[in-house]
């Protein structure tokens, strides 16, 4: 089963600056060899479920292991039977769709 | 790890009646023998983070299987090192709160 | 336009104990007399989408106010046009086709 | 209050293809002249909390206007009262760490 996830890793109880324990979290998908995408909310990552899943849990235990001692996180997970599709493929057909709309083809 | 989730599956490309696919992840939950309560938003589920993980995994395989081409869900995770909570702790110490204050003890 | 969502308010940088942060959006969420009810990982709210959007502002400027400096808040939100729909319906027509399944009848 | 959000309108009864609906909550969201970026899995705004929540109100009376019986949307609000804040603020202070590390620096 392969899976489009987005998530957002929250540590809680170190403080408003977060981004070191985001930036630990990229290190962990980067090295798990993922397709990825960080966005201001979040990342993109697809991939088998099981590899995904595990990278998730891996950032858990990073973030965890840097020192924060709660983490809440929120992940969207897309799975589909019907065809493949991988990150770009939402993307580009939804702007497909508003430069024909633009172009006064729709 | 141990993990308190709120887990929300929507099935795509089967109408607006998504209840017997949520019942269909309640099955799962059940025969997983994982502390879980349902509410009008999703399901919170608690226990070792490879189990109830593994829970929503079979949650997905079971949708789809009932016919739902696509889902997308969404999940919060929470873990934390400082101290074991469950899900009745979590809501217990709201509602002591609540309670001490309206007793005009805070 | 009537709306049922699933608020979960997280304040940054005021250490790990969250729940008087909760208790305090728990109170907004009562003084604006909506139909609420709070799980392990948030609270379910239906109303009206102005004044369940409202209630949302104001837990946001109740908790900066008690001093959290920063807030990351998770919403989902659920609308629908075929027909009205309160949280209980949702809760109560998973329950009863899981009490038909036990009874033999699906 | 400013917010940074990011925001993911589900359309449900339409069949698996919701391409066109997100593409309809582009344009509204453009129509706004608000800063946004999309990602594969949603899309980021930010602004006046009261700008950015009208336009979220207007996804979902677009997506109903074209016909979807149901929506369920899932948000992430971001505020803080510390500092200014914008979404390409926080990509930034994740990837200077990043960079940083590479370089040998942290």
């Amino acid at each position: 089963m392969y899976v489009i996830i987005d998530l957002c890793v929250v540590p809680l109880g170190v403080g408003v600056s977060v981004s070191p324990y985001v930036a630990a979290c990229q290190r962990v998908i980067e090295d798990a060899g993922l397709e990825h995408r960080m966005h201001a909310y979040g990342t993109n990552i697809e991939g088998s479920w099981d590899e995904v899943l595990a990278v998730v849990k891996r950032c858990h235990e990073a973030v965890h292991a840097m020192g924060a001692p709660r983490i809440t996180t929120t992940l969207k997970l897309g799975t589909r039977t019907d065809r493949e599709q991988h990150m770009d493929d939402k993307l580009e057909s939804v702007e497909t769709l508003l430069r024909d709309s633009d172009a006064g083809k729709v």
